[in-house]
């Protein structure tokens, strides 16, 4: 990829960052975003760990290769690029985006028992990938939290083989995965997602 | 329409899509925004379709004949165009703007049994034209969500003869429908019945 | 007053204005601000009467006498001028802001019939003027709601006669009026006195 | 510490002030922000009293010696002086940072009862100082609030001996405080602690 293209990749993960930030949805360093570059070999441009995501640039992204080692730019690779490297592989995604909202937040711990979320009937669900009805009933699953990202990569890797259709999921106290064809695309699955999840919230926290 | 009022109509619409985005009110490229060009024969500037809300500009309209079809512009008309123009044939709106924010989703659902909300005494329905007391009842009905266009606007057709004083309504677990004589009047009118379903939000939601 | 302090005054009001629509306090033309630029003879700068507040500029404000006749400026002074001009009498107020807030609009409505809310022991209620510790009892009257001004304007009369101490009121469904010696005290005193509102209906509506 | 320093701490502070602000954090003047510019002697940069957090600037910090005494700047330094030393000295924190949102209040006051909150399990934890996994247990303690700053900082000294894991604490229906080891590090922690306050609330509210 050229210097100009890879640029624009950055600067328009780095936007994401900042809007999600804006939103708090990415406070306190949370929160981590990646594209790919390059298919043949891999290389995936992700944030490096440890940056505060209202100032995101295209400085804080490195580059890495399909076993996550580093090519390119400084810093260390955010810890959970491992998930980024297993959606990438396994769904074909061209961008991976991580959220961490105070609503997917309680949900994912509220839910945990029942391995997941059922959101149907809303008209927003249109807005996900290949979905043409609001009469649509998507399924986000519900993964443990970890910090052995090996362990947490294989349960991962297993969820989309089980669960072929799915736009996303959550881990435990920890936020939302959603993955694109595209950053543009990725971006409108986090917007959808965290908008039905604080619609599921405000209902469930209601108790009607 | 000249070159120049057709570009005001249409940045005045992209602003109203910026503002309702930082909101919530406009996320995943929901929501959709149209303003009457010239009357005889019928043209309607109108979003066009898939466009992120946040960054909206006047690249993003098209202009539609009163048969939904494009006369001017790119894209692909909004999905909900046929419900734009039933409302500008019936109630000779010059501006419809379509939200999509948590709180119309929710009440869309829990009130869908009853046909629509009453909402009754609260000095922001004083902006809703027309209306000169806050001592005034707005209906604002519910209509059925669904993917059939056609249907949707025979529907709204039906509603609208019914009851000549409403000024919006809501489609189910989808959001919110308003209209005025100018963008700017339809703009008031959102920015009223959101803040006024927020309220009616809060209080139901609450059991009070 | 010389043109330069009129424009300073105009500006230090119209950014309060475009501040408080940001955060949904004056959303859909609601709310109106004021100053007095003269004393004798009275001048007070106000509001007109239908403008986005997202949008306030020097040009939407008017000048108004003792008896709330325009004496410069374009428009119509807001509804409410004789509630200002009451404020600036009784209370000798340089500035009036009046908001129109989620949360006072709720509380306003569900605490009438008890004629006010007692706001006590938070450490926010040292930002009014005059208040040295968290340890004070601050009483927020609540005035029916009316759209004949001369009733409205004797009501809050005798109202500020019996309650020498307080430091605004809500108008049921309607909103909160404070006010201050100049317009940063007036501006803090919306922002603190809305911070409660917020505290005290979070409290109420879960009922603990 | 030369000119050009002093005043990148000075606006890193404002920046912060002004982020806070912006969240509703730091209304109506509350909030307090402090960095240690020099050790010996010790030289601490503290928001001076009464500024609108919104409108923060290098101006608006004064620089006090190890006694709270005024050594440079314009003003009276923030009425909490002797808290930020008490850190700055027990704690070797180079920066410390209060906020007064919705959340920090409410549960300041409905906890203090327990004495603090136990904020377990979540994985924003990580984001702390010398945390490594959300398997975390957080005691954040809660002061009663006082006008008395001698009396205050002197329990805040005794807190400091008895719970030497801790990032930060409350003050009864006042607000947060937390500290780092530099002002980015102190910043991070108010908004995991705001976020974690936040998740903490609406779960207790909504008695789940």
């Amino acid at each position: 990829m050229n210097a100009d293209a890879y640029s624009n990749f950055a600067e328009s993960l780095a936007e994401c960052g900042r809007n999600f930030y804006q939103r708090g949805w990415a406070l306190g360093t949370s929160g981590n975003f990646s594209a790919v570059v390059e298919r043949e070999p891999l290389r995936l441009l992700i944030t490096a760990s440890g940056h505060d995501k209202g100032k995101l640039t295209t400085d804080h992204f490195v580059e890495v290769d399909a076993a996550g080692q580093v090519v390119a730019g400084n810093g260390k690779p955010s810890d959970e690029t491992k998930l980024h490297l297993t959606l990438v592989n396994q769904r074909g995604a061209v961008s991976v985006l991580h959220t961490h909202s105070v609503w997917s937040t309680l949900l994912s711990d509220a839910h945990f028992d029942k391995g997941g979320l059922n959101i149907v009937g809303w008209e927003m669900l249109k807005g996900l990938a290949g979905v043409t009805t609001h009469d649509h009933n998507e399924w986000l699953p519900i993964l443990d939290n970890s910090q052995d990202m090996n362990e947490l990569a294989a349960q991962l890797s297993a969820l989309l083989r089980e669960q072929p259709n799915i736009h996303g999921f959550l881990l435990r106290g920890h936020g939302l995965y959603t993955w694109g064809a595209g950053i543009q695309e990725a971006k409108r699955h986090i917007e959808i997602l965290e908008f039905l999840l604080e619609v599921t919230g405000r209902i469930r926290f209601a108790q009607l």
